[in-house]
Parts: structure tokens; C-alpha cells; sequence
């Protein structure tokens, strides 16, 4: 196996294929990465057995191929080596017992590899029920939804986003049982057939990263236990989760005798100084008093050892019954941030029912669910 | 005690008073930082014992002063609060039970404080044999030396550097016993009497930040045990080290059997590349053949695990006996960070007495010394 190539092109497929290399491996060999190279292409792999990422990298004037074959090298080292070489191309030669060999300029140096048979194989996902959509959909539902899931292991099933993708929509949930984001967005092309996929949050952060500012067209394959998405030269593999997700649309309220419009920026930074104090205490809960009657809104923290602070928070059409509600402002705080429009309406049934945030426009699907906290 | 203040103008001098107070204090109060109020000035004071900070605003058209007093209130958390105040301008007032009140626009925080009775006061230090010199220079020759101090305790004296300030010059020599760095900066109006001090390493990495990228001027108070540095409205106050540091002018090789120059970028370039190995291994040591006979510089990093990296270095003006070298590459890779010139020349006796690296300009007083690590 010997080829040399330019280096920027190179390096920047090299940091994709890294985001699925853990640097906490248990499989010793997927602390590597495999570079297989045919007469057409320089195939990179990197894996933790959660996702796997393939970049293939064609022959071209950048990419000059002497001899094929395949090798594993230690992925850390391997990258931080290619980030350093001063020149604009390397040649790379593995040469007797996959002892591997980098030059560029006057640098020179030689790695211990890895047999590439021993590295496990990706599955294959047949192409039979695949669609295409966006990456900016893709991308923008993952980032509206995705911080919702539990992360702690209790109920594996709540670790994952609950996808339904219909022929005009995508909807996802997720949930820690504490609070809920719902996202439904129009599709032009989606799957013939309604396609549930529960995919793990973790698995989506990565391919939210690797979809990037840049607006690729994604073509989704879900296979039995995987999904394979491909993004132009990129083959982002990830576990699905196994299990009935549950029915979340019953938990949705869907009448409310509080209501309240907020700005999303004044009520953001609110919270923000409220949380200060809430953060240092024992118990991370702010105090949010409704007063209709004298069309007043009073948000509040307290912590007994620094003190507490009262923010009088402006607001758009309080309507309906007082109510004086406490809750986790950490919850609020992500709803606010994963929020679509400049203002967010509130709706509230009784103080210890859970509340929505929902965007001030109607034709946005969105609907976040927080669950107060009791503090009497 | 009560007064109104910008926040901006506040903020800034918080953020300096900031730097003397640590998140562990061992002392409780001195978590806290401490207002005093008079009718002419606002003073702020933060200490952790090793360096205090004192700063003093004047009462103008941006500090309203409605009565005096003195607090005490938790560091991190208050400027956290100002940090985040949705104003331009906040009012503070200490009522009862040091119970502090922050109000800007609609919010507002209470504070629990405490009796700044209780705060530890600072050393008195006598202006008699006090000297001004600009702050470029000494945070130059801070830069220059102060990396090289004992991090160990093992020799508490060696956590300083050793300043002698004398009418027409600064030296600076510090040193963990491995590396040493000496550095000597004319001055036109030093003091009139040769001064030694022995300033802890940290207390002059806060000087460095607090003298910042401005250029002002910095009068020098050196006390029994402790020193103060006024700039500005800042006191700077620093515990002195006490006892006799090392004769390290002895130290220093005045003749070599070999010499070389080398581009001070390319030499870094060369050396972080042979570190990536020997930073992954049990022996953090790189390997420099110079080769005078056939005119060849090669610089070798190797890990048992990983693999190893050859480097030729290109140099200038090698002269003198052929010489294999072994060392750590991080003390150099410092000497060079702190090289105020592009090219350094670097002189060797034997393989295994300590080397030195000088700028290639002889005008400038600047000696590092590396001892050399014995591999076979």
C-alpha cells in the first residue's frame, strides 16, 4: 500500500471520520483508524461500535496511488502527526510487519499499524426503503429535539430520539420524563411508507456536526438495528434503539387556563440571573408567579447560603387564572434556546401539572412540556 | 453604605480584583471580596494571603456615593450577578445583617454578606527605597524567566525568580534545577541601591496579566516580606520568598566544543513533531545528532508503543566536535517560546553537561540552559 496526498484534503476528511473514534476504546483496534485504498479510492473507517463513519476519497490529481492494500493506525497519534507535517502533500508507504511510513519535507516517520482483517466489518443496509431530504431540516430537528433525551441509562429507550417520517413530515420526540420536545417539519419527498427510527441522541449530535452549516442533501437508509445516512462522500452509520417508544402525544396538554407570551431574549436573560443563585443551592428551582389580576410576572431564586433575586419579567397578554408555578430553570432554559421564533407563549393548567412552550406563531409545530417541581 | 456605580467601569476593576481571590480559599473570608466606601473613593480588595489586589475608583459622574461603609461579599457569585445585570448602571446598598441589595432595572438580588471587620489587612510597605520602572519591560523579563520556576515544592526558593534590580539594569535568573533561564534588561532609572527579591512565580504570572498589553508605569515598593507594585489605581501586593537563592552564574558554561544556529520556527516545527511521539511513551526525551563532519542536524523522537519520527533540521554555522545529545523536548520547546529573537544559537560541551540556547544577537542578555538526559 503506498500513495501520496495532498494534505488539506487529506486532514479535513481525517477530522470527519474522527468524530466516531472514541478515545476511550474498549476494542482495542477501534482506537485505530483504517485507510484502505483500491485504484479508485482511499477508503478512511473510524468506529466505536455506536456509529461508524466511512469517507471515501477518490483518485485524482491530489491523490496519486502506487500500490494498493490496507492498514490500521492509532487514530490520535495518526491525525495529530498529519495536523503537524510541514509540507503540502505525504507520501505514506506501509512497508514489513504494517510498519507504516509518513514523509513530508525533511520529516520522516514511521508507525506501528495494525492488521485491517482484524477490523470489524460495517453492516450492509440494503437501499430498498431509502428517501432524501435536506440536511437543513435534518439538522435543525436534531438540534430542536435532541437535548430532551434522558441521559442517564435508567430506561435505554428514552437515550434516543423517536423519529416518524411520513411522506409530507418528519416528527420527532424526545424525552427524560421530565420534559418533552416535540418538532414536526413538512417534507416534500419523504419515505413512501410511515418509518419509525428511534435513533440514539449521542449518534445524532455527531451526524448534526458532520451535516455542518452547508446544506447537503442527506439520503437516509434504515436498515434492522442500523440506519445508514449518506452525505456526499460520507457514510454516517448509527445503532438504532430496539423497543416501543412511548406514546407521548397523551402527555400534551391541550387546554390551559394560564397563558402568557414572552420575549424570547428578555425571558432568557431572566432566567439566566435567576439561575445564578438556584445553581449554588441544593435545590435548582426558580419560583414563577402569574399575577392576572395585577397583570404582574415575577420570577425568582433563592438560595438559603447567597441570597435570592426577583426579576420582574415583561410580557405579552396574561390572560386566565393566578397561578404561582416552581421549576427546574434548566429545562426552560434549553426549550428557550431550541426555540424557533423571537417570542414564546406559555400555556398552564394547575401548579404541579406540567406546562408547554410553544412558539407565538401557529403554523410552527413545536411544542416543549416541562414538569414543575413541588415545593411545599 | 450605599452608592450607584456603572457597571461597565465596576465590572473592569472587579475583573482585576478577581485575579488575587481563589475559588479554594483556605480562609473562608477571604472568598468574599471587599467593598470599603468613602466619600472620595470605592476601594475593592481580593487576596489569597500569596498576592492581594487592592483597587481604588474615584467617586465621579459614573460613582454616586450616598453614604460609606465596608462589605464583604462572596467573590465568584457577585461578579457573576454584575456580570449579568441587565443595566448600564446598578445601585447597591448594605442593610441590615449585611443582608446587600443590587438592584438594575427590574432586577434585583440580595446578597447574604458578611463584616468586612473580619477581613485580614493588608501589610504596610514603606515608600523609602521604592523605584518606577515600565510596565513592557517587566512583564518582558516576567515572560522571559518566570516558566522556568521549581513547580515541585521540593525547594520552595526555586518557586520564585530571582530579581536583582540594580541603577542601570533588571536580572532575572529562575530555575527548577533542570532548566534555567537568565535574563538581563538595561533600565535608565533603576534604584540606587542594588535590590534582591524573591518573588513567587504565580504572584508574577497575575502581575504579567494585570500589567496587560498597555505599556504603564509600575512603581516598585519592596517590603521585609512582601512587595507592592502600584499601576495605576492598582495595588498589587506579592509575599517575597525568603532565604538565599543558588549562585547561578556558575552554572552558566562559559566555552563549547560545538556550536549551531537555527531558525527559532523551524526548530519548534521540528521538535513538536518529534514530541508527538515521546510525549505517548514512558521516556519524554528526544535525541539531536549533530553531525559536523557531514553537515547534518537530524533530530529523533521514538515510542516503543507508537513508532518513531526523524527529523532533519535545517541550522546555520555548525562548527566545533560531532555531538549526539539527549533531552526533554519540552524544556526546550520553552526556551524557544520564550526566545525573543528568530534564530538562537546553541552551545555544547559533552552529552552530558548542561547546553545553553542564546539569541543570535549579541546585544541581547538572554541565557537558557538545558541539562541533558543520559540514555545509555
Amino acid at each position: 500500500m503506498k500513495f501520496s496526498i495532498n494534505r488539506n484534503l487529506f486532514l479535513e476528511n481525517l477530522n470527519n471520520v474522527m468524530r466516531a473514534i472514541s478515545s476511550r476504546a474498549t476494542i482495542p483496534i477501534l482506537s485505530g483508524i483504517k485507510l484502505t485504498l483500491s485504484d479508485e479510492e482511499l477508503v478512511l473507517t473510524g468506529s466505536d461500535t455506536d456509529i461508524s463513519i466511512e469517507i471515501k476519497i477518490p483518485v485524482s490529481e491530489d491523490l496519486n496511488v502506487e500500490s494498493t492494500g490496507s492498514i490500521v493506525l492509532p487514530a490520535r497519534f495518526f491525525s495529530e502527526i498529519i495536523k503537524k507535517l510541514p509540507g503540502k502533500d505525504f507520501s505514506f508507504e506501509v512497508r514489513e510487519s504494517f510498519q507504516t511510513r509518513i514523509v513530508s519535507e525533511n520529516s520522516e516517520f514511521t508507525i506501528n499499524g495494525l492488521d485491517a482483517n482484524n477490523y470489524p466489518r460495517l453492516p450492509e443496509i440494503a437501499d430498498e426503503s431509502s428517501f432524501v431530504i435536506t440536511g437543513k431540516v435534518l439538522r435543525e430537528i436534531i438540534n430542536e429535539t435532541q437535548f430532551a433525551v434522558a441521559t442517564q441509562e435508567s430506561r435505554l429507550i428514552l437515550s434516543g430520539v423517536h423519529f416518524t417520517f411520513s411522506p409530507d413530515a418528519i416528527k420527532a420526540v424526545a424525552t427524560d420524563s421530565h420534559r418533552l420536545s416535540e418538532r414536526t417539519i413538512a417534507l416534500e419527498n419523504g419515505p413512501q411508507t410511515k418509518t419509525d427510527l428511534i435513533i440514539p441522541g449521542k449518534s445524532l449530535q455527531e451526524l448534526s456536526r458532520i451535516i455542518g452549516e452547508a446544506d447537503p442533501e442527506v439520503k437516509v437508509m434504515p436498515g434492522d438495528n442500523q440506519m445508514l445516512c449518506q452525505i456526499g462522500n460520507i457514510s454516517f452509520y448509527s445503532r438504532l434503539l430496539d423497543g416501543n417508544y412511548p406514546d407521548t402525544d397523551r402527555l400534551i396538554p391541550t387546554e390551559s387556563t394560564t397563558s402568557v407570551e414572552f420575549d424570547l431574549s428578555e425571558l432568557s436573560s431572566a432566567l439566566d440571573r435567576a439561575s445564578l443563585l438556584t445553581h449554588a443551592g441544593r435545590n435548582n428551582v426558580v419560583d414563577l408567579d402569574l399575577d392576572v389580576d395585577n397583570q404582574k410576572v415575577k420570577l425568582t431564586g433563592t438560595s438559603a447560603e447567597i441570597g435570592n433575586v426577583e426579576e420582574e419579567v415583561s410580557f405579552k397578554n396574561l390572560t386566565g387564572n393566578n397561578l404561582n408555578i416552581s421549576f427546574n430553570p434548566d429545562y426552560l432554559r434549553d426549550a428557550l434556546r431550541a426555540s424557533v421564533t423571537d417570542a414564546v407563549v406559555m400555556n398552564f393548567t394547575q401548579p404541579l401539572r406540567p406546562f408547554t412552550v410553544t412558539p407565538n406563531k401557529d403554523d410552527v409545530e413545536f411544542v416543549q412540556l416541562i414538569t414543575p417541581v413541588r415545593t411545599f
